[in-house]
């Protein structure tokens, strides 16, 4: 079917085939509450892959696997030595995962390749889809595996030891559900990379906006804390005679609140785990452990955010003469994205008449490691209540349909030479 | 054997003896870390009271138990229309319990008789030593369970319905290790009572004082609290779109600490058992859980401690929008002792050369019951680093006897017309 639209700017995605594919490919691994439980190189990931595959292939696609799995689905272009313009999320979910999380990014793109077949344009560089295995890491670590091993940010040797806590490997897995591919990972060439997603923050619904033109990623540091007291019955022990450890957690745990409001816009500061030893009603605390999670938008300040805690604990251990021990657990760099694909996102929006608003990721995302190989953008659209990794995820179906459409503009951006039937200049 | 002695402010009891009782009580359910396990109406309990009975009725002493299983162990006086002058503790103990916790307080009663047969001395009032059942609480509820029938605190039913977990009762219990007695609680005379005891706190081996002249035990009021907030991810939701329950909370765990401050001296404050939820490194908690204990020495002043914390809960719910939830859920009303007994214990110390000072309990224990029918006094020991319920419990041979020797003339003082051989008069 070719259908002539008198000028690209006018081209627009089939929502209701966007929406029809994602809650087919949603019914594999559904769950009673309406969510997907369909956890990275299992039956059902593999069952997901093929039809997305299949879908690809029925729209003209040519499929390469390489070795730790991922997915690039091609359609040509005109000119086959440019490398591709490049889109795509992943398709595994969290135990308790939604509908919308990752799949979103793949059937988006496979969306606008079937938009680009259904009104016959061409492009001179190809336009490719990806799908990057294992970015939930609920079930191997790390996350974002596929994406992180194509970017070299660890090895593949490290990926495939990887097991999960039946011990069975990455290895085997890819080698059972048939997705170990011949391609060495990297080598795949890619000349931009744009990825929508839903925000999984509240922001844009807030602020009541549609379109997230994403800056950048959040680094992040993640710190345990160990404050260590004497346990002693909260009845005989004065209040002057005490070394109460939660007492004096409690104020570092307000501090890595407040280092995050110092911050602002983009800090952000949490305790989401503490454990209180031994736990009893009538015993002063002896020892309080717990999680500290520092996020800004550069590294250097929330390097300054870590510096700012470490120096509160400091003294506070001065101050009360307990011990407080912080050890930093892990370490994620901030990532910009490119500034090409930031204001192609933007023009996008801007085109599509989307009200838009620059914000930052504050989780993790394939295109954070795609950025490293080529020029990337992220595309943010509202979720319901900010809620994902949860049944209840949800999108409006005008949201998922605005994001495609300012997907497939900020790609056709990219792509040099697009000529339709109108033969209408971009 | 009758020992003279020149004048009954010289009389004393014998170190040795009551140290030697101590250890042999304390092999009955030693454990391998030198702690006692003797939980109330076991096998192990029964052997214990067996053995206390025995070496009473050596001593000379009429033994009744009442229906709640309390044992009362008389020392007859001249005139047995007088109500006994009574000194008692228990002997069940925590399961990591240690040798001292109650075990003290009977076996310095026994010693006090032991002291008097041995000096041949007679007294007007009766003497007796109680065995108070069930004091800790650890098998079954509620504490100070023989005291607190005695006291009408609650009814024998009530205390004969508890069930340890394996579901046996009190009743069948205290009749399967036959101490279930045929006298109705709280007809048991009782002239005025003192308790000796080890402080179960840090105050007096801080300040280097041998004895602690108890004025009273601490009213306490525990509150369950709940903080409502809405889970999300640490990364995507910026600060100000946040209900983090623990940022919420941690500031009232804080208000608990500052308002027992505010009430000093004898204010206390203690958060002991914490819970968050989901309790998530990466997850902004969405309601946290925890206790409150809170106690001071007047019912008025504990009472407006609550008052303070309940405001505080009230303007940062106000302030956050966060639902906060305090629940009381368990209240304890302060017990001042009577005068009479707290000067003897005074008088004792200062005659016997002891470095003494006025304390307070901040734990319950029978007296606190035994003073709703008497006038009734506390003498506390130091005991090492404060510590007890728990096998490391410990304290000096020197304190164990400096207090009973002060029990020993405190109780003296009580009796009138004390006369020994030497015809000293008191």
């Amino acid at each position: 079917m070719t259908t002539v639209t008198s000028h690209i700017d006018d081209l627009r995605i089939d929502s209701q085939r966007l929406w029809q594919s994602l809650m087919t490919l949603a019914s594999i691994g559904a769950t009673p509450k309406g969510g997907v439980a369909r956890l990275a190189l299992t039956d059902l990931d593999r069952q997901g892959r093929d039809l997305v595959v299949q879908w690809a292939r029925e729209a003209g696609m040519q499929v390469t696997v390489d070795r730790i799995g991922n997915i690039f689905m091609r359609r040509p272009g005109r000119d086959p030595r440019r490398p591709p313009v490049m889109t795509g999320s992943h398709i595994d979910t969290q135990p308790t995962g939604g509908k919308f999380d990752g799949n979103y990014g793949v059937l988006a793109g496979l969306e606008v390749v079937r938009t680009l077949n259904d009104h016959g344009i061409q492009t001179d560089a190809p336009i490719e889809v990806a799908v990057w295995t294992n970015e939930e890491g609920s079930r191997f670590v790390p996350v974002m595996m596929g994406s992180g091993v194509f970017a070299g940010a660890f090895s593949l040797e490290h990926a495939y030891a990887a097991t999960d806590t039946h011990g069975r490997s990455v290895r085997e897995e890819l080698e059972r559900i048939g997705y170990m591919g011949e391609e060495e990972p990297g080598e795949h060439p890619m000349g931009a990379y744009f990825e929508a997603h839903i925000e999984q923050g509240p922001v844009l619904e807030d602020a009541g906006i549609t379109i997230g033109v994403v800056q950048g990623v959040l680094g992040i540091r993640w710190f345990d804390c160990v404050v260590r007291g004497m346990e002693a019955h909260a009845g005989p022990t004065p209040m002057g005679l005490r070394r109460d450890a939660l007492q004096v957690a409690t104020q570092l745990m307000q501090e890595v609140v407040a280092t995050a409001l110092r911050h602002a816009p983009h800090g952000r500061g949490t305790v989401g785990m503490v454990h209180v030893h031994p736990n009893s009603r009538n015993v002063i605390p002896g020892e309080v452990r717990f999680s500290i999670d520092l996020r800004n938008h550069t590294d250097e300040s929330v390097e300054q955010m870590a510096q700012e805690v470490r120096d509160c604990a400091r003294s506070l251990s001065a101050r009360t003469g307990l011990p407080i021990e912080l050890t930093l657990v892990s370490s994620f760099t901030a990532q910009q994205f490119h500034p090409q694909c930031t204001q192609a996102v933007e023009r996008a929006a801007r085109l599509l008449g989307h009200s838009h608003m620059r914000v930052v990721s504050g989780a993790g995302h394939d295109a954070v490691y795609a950025a490293r190989r080529a020029p990337a953008g992220m595309i943010f659209i509202p979720c319901k209540d900010g809620i994902s990794h949860n049944e209840v995820e949800d999108a409006l179906p005008e949201h998922v349909s605005a994001g495609c459409n300012v997907l497939l503009h900020a790609m056709l951006s990219h792509c040099e030479g697009v000529t339709g039937p109108a033969s209408a200049p971009l």
